[in-house]
């Protein structure tokens, strides 16, 4: 029996076993992988090889220090979480079943694809689903922007403060009576395209253009880039019957990363927190950890 | 104008300067010093000389970029904030005066004192306010702890794990009667003092004995280290009037950063979120740097 069992070693999962083994846990962690499937930077605008803080060095340093702590990992898939009485189950895909007074789910989210060609093959190749974590790169370059929830229109507008022209390609109206959704509209260097699909992305080695079809017509718009908007899917399918989801799916944790149902915590994109940049990621892992070291305490 | 005041460089004001400049925003950071006033280390049991986490390596990082961007950064003490109609103003001790479409307020909080003879002298010497970050010193040796609030006894059950005893000195039965109580009364490595005052500290260099009152008695107990777990004040008069606070003062934030008033924030210990180490509050800051960020967007 451990003390906590961990699913998922992204940003959130690798933070909340770091803490976890410090406080002396019997801890076992089970994933797929270590450090999650995304590339964090946090660059500060004209610091460039001066002084740059990337959340990768610090989620790295909690991998390296996992990959050493072996017997406290398992490179295998949850895919079932039963609740017993006094304490809880994990099945894994290779047949293994292992008990634990305690878990943390921290299973990540996955961005919602268009599902068009060009799409899979060009994935950080110029296709990103994370604008907030790569329009840096765009000063002075043109990019395309796939979306219309507020999200979506935020990543726009923001990338309009750097990118030479923004295309906004709107399938339906969206968040756009907002008052983001007006400047948007008025903004010098923002193109919209409303009630436009996306049909194709383009491109040899990188993004070349983009083909779109609205108003009965299909055209191609040349961009070095394309943000896709549309939303991350919570990988919470695990604990949907657990413990308590908001509308999207997303795990509600309170601000101690406690679930609806005690001994079981959540941290990072699986959760309803607002969770956008890898060191937030980061400490609610470790406000994870700590809370369920609480819960054990008093049990 | 500034877009961004920030009143306070603790990690959680460090992070939030960081992310807020990489946001491009025009932000003002305001504080006495720079990093805060507490060391901050994360040590993996075992682990010394092999791989070591602090988040004083990351708070350095934020730290060090402020001092670069030296326009971005008063040394001075906010004395006011007040509330107009469209923007905030701060004032200053040094006589000056700011304006800002937002605030983030993470002035941190200070830990309540005993204001017994030896204490001030000896702090850092053995003497500390947070358990949580020091506990692991006490491998093998002894060390007293002075509290009984909730706090205050998951620190004693954690240090009675490491040290070789633990001398739990109780103002009053606090929460003594909680399962945890319970489990340190049966506790073979920990000496309980119900009801007992303590007097002094005592030590030529650092901590060698503290003095205690009880039962109509005064003894001496020889220990290594003292631990003051009467709980933190948060620094929070300066929004007192401004925003929501709960019962012990500390500024009430949804899960955003938001306060109740639109265009203050709030990041770290000066808030009622569960905040022990600086990678929670680093997150913390990162987060209300965002929030922030996403109203001005919407301005």
């Amino acid at each position: 029996m451990y003390d906590l069992i961990i699913l998922g070693a992204g940003p959130a999962g690798l933070a909340a076993a770091a803490y976890a083994i410090n406080k002396r846990l019997e801890t076992l962690v089970i994933s797929e992988d270590l450090g999650g499937k995304i590339n964090y930077h946090l660059t500060l605008a004209g610091f460039e090889g001066h002084e740059i803080i990337t959340g990768a060095d610090v989620v790295e340093k909690f991998k390296r220090q996992l990959e050493y702590l072996n017997f406290a990992h398992q490179i295998d898939r949850a895919t079932k979480l039963v609740a017993n009485n006094r304490h809880m189950t994990v099945l894994t895909q290779a047949g293994k079943k292992f008990d634990a007074r305690a878990v943390i789910i921290a299973t990540g989210a996955s961005p919602q694809r268009i599902e068009v060609p060009g799409e899979k093959r060009l994935i950080g190749r110029g296709l990103s689903y994370s604008s907030v974590s790569h329009a840096q790169l765009f000063i002075d370059r043109e990019a395309a922007l796939f979306g219309c929830s507020g999200r979506a229109l935020r990543s726009a507008a923001e990338l309009a403060e750097i990118a030479k022209r923004v295309h906004l390609i709107l399938p339906d109206r969206g968040e756009m009576d907002s008052v983001l959704g007006q400047k948007l509209r008025a903004h010098p260097r923002v193109t919209l395209y409303e009630n436009y699909e996306l049909r194709e992305v383009r491109g040899e080695d990188y993004v070349e253009s983009v083909v779109v079809r609205g108003k009965g017509e299909t055209s191609e718009i040349p961009v070095q880039g394309l943000f896709v908007e549309l939303g991350l899917i919570p990988n919470s399918q695990l604990a949907a019957d657990l413990v308590l989801t908001n509308a999207a799916g997303k795990i509600v944790v309170d601000s101690k990363c406690a679930t609806s149902r005690p001994g079981i915590f959540a941290a990072g994109d699986v959760t309803d927190v607002f969770v956008e940049q890898v060191l937030i990621s980061v400490g609610e892992g470790a406000k994870a950890a700590l809370s369920a070291y609480e819960y054990l305490l008093n049990q």
